[in-house]
């Protein structure tokens, strides 16, 4: 099987490319093929616009591709997103896509699309303390479709995203039909009040207020609030999902930490 | 001419009241009531959601009252924005109201529910160097409709918001209506990948693609993106409204600092 990496928002490190490397190498049943876009450097972004949109279009588009993987987040995805996911070819169509964090722009756009997508760990992930086991469960589903990875408590249809990114897709041309999914957020370096912030604003779309329900999954590094906040993401999450008539269906081991989970979008 | 002021948000500053009132009281016109609720704390915020909520009703009822200044902004307001600005009495549309930053989610509410929203300086900013100026802006404005103060390039209809309230807005219950409007935007403290975000989102919106046109406003204290982001904000507006065939009207004199201009919502 052949998996694709590619970097729609920031650049991947290079060290970070060699311990995955050496982790599909220990297994007979995976190709690894890491575009050099992955390397590019261009302000904040692994390459130009059209150098990251140039890539991504080039492996969905290639037949002997599997499936495509998107090597790190950080920022920047939304601006290729739209384009990318435009005029899909059936080789493009065929392919299963994989990552979380900023990648949530390509994973909201490529579903609604048609395409097979999963929330799950990605490649610059390995850096983490402990990181192989969480890439390695990304590689574990795309190559067997192994269920031990999955999300423990899903039920279906499933949609994860980051709060942030979430937020910034309701009312663009990528925001994802949510009504009856399983909905499960999670976020990183975020203050309390931009988490309450965030909240406010996803709960009060009539889209979200359509799922069967909403689950945290970790909010990490959250910065110290001044003055302190007084309560945790959870009392903030629970609040929320109560004022707007949201079942809250409690915690979900999903989020930016070697834990992360995976939750193939809307599968059963 | 009775002006209340009320802290829908978090606390105002003692000594910031006291500037207040010594400048009220060299003018013959201005009977300022602050109210109490302005110094309570209770966490983040100026009292509790009930005690804000609570403080703003009761201005926005008397008909003592002429008009309601936001005390200052931080977060907050949108907790309670959605039950301010309904059934809302006789009293309460007679007022005006003026403030800006946080309290744009009351700006928004308060003009959809058909009151008079002004866009300008609070009580709060007289803390900044030569802040005095930038408050009686505000006092010429509510006291006399002294049109020195105007923003100098505003064609009519117009609103203004912080980009990030404004993002938080869209799709909620206080979304504003900005067909045909002059909209303009300001933002403080955010990096350059967090306002590329933003006007991604905001940009993305059918309401706000149908804006007459959209002016920046000042964009403050950016912290340094890591890594260098290479361009600047203005260059990052242009190029949404380029990519949404949203019309960019260049600059506008709004934002957090003391030339913030007195923008009037739909007034000519």
């Amino acid at each position: 099987m052949k998996i694709a990496l590619v970097a729609p928002s920031c650049t991947l490190k290079p060290e970070a490319a060699e311990l995955v490397i050496a982790l599909a190498a220990t297994r007979n049943d995976c190709e690894l093929a890491i575009h050099p876009q992955c390397f590019l450097s261009d302000g904040h972004f692994a390459g130009s616009d059209e150098q990251r949109l140039g890539a991504l279009r080039e492996v969905m588009a290639d037949d002997s591709v599997d499936a495509v993987w998107f090597a790190r987040g950080g920022y920047g995805s939304n601006r290729i997103a739209e384009a990318a996911c435009a005029d899909l070819s059936a080789a493009a169509k065929a392919k299963t896509y994989l990552g979380y964090s900023d990648a949530g722009f390509l994973l909201a756009g490529l579903h609604k699309a048609g395409c097979e997508v999963v929330h799950g760990p990605m490649p610059q992930d390995i850096l983490r303390d402990g990181g192989d086991k969480a890439v390695a469960r990304s590689l574990d589903w795309l190559l067997s479709r192994d269920r031990a990875g999955i999300e423990p408590s899903l039920s279906f249809p499933p949609q994860a995203y980051n709060l942030t990114v979430l937020s910034s897709l309701l009312g663009t041309a990528l925001e994802p039909d949510l009504s009856g999914a399983e909905l499960l957020i999670e976020e990183v370096s975020e203050h309390y009040y931009r988490i309450d912030r965030l909240m406010f604003h996803i709960t009060g779309s009539a889209n979200v207020r359509g799922v069967r329900e909403l689950r945290l999954g970790n909010m990490s590094d959250i910065p110290e609030n001044e003055p302190v906040w007084g309560s945790d993401e959870e009392a903030i999450v629970r609040e929320w999902c109560d004022r707007a008539g949201i079942n809250y269906g409690g915690r979900a081991i999903i989020g930016h930490d070697v834990g992360n989970r995976i939750v193939p979008f809307g599968r059963n």
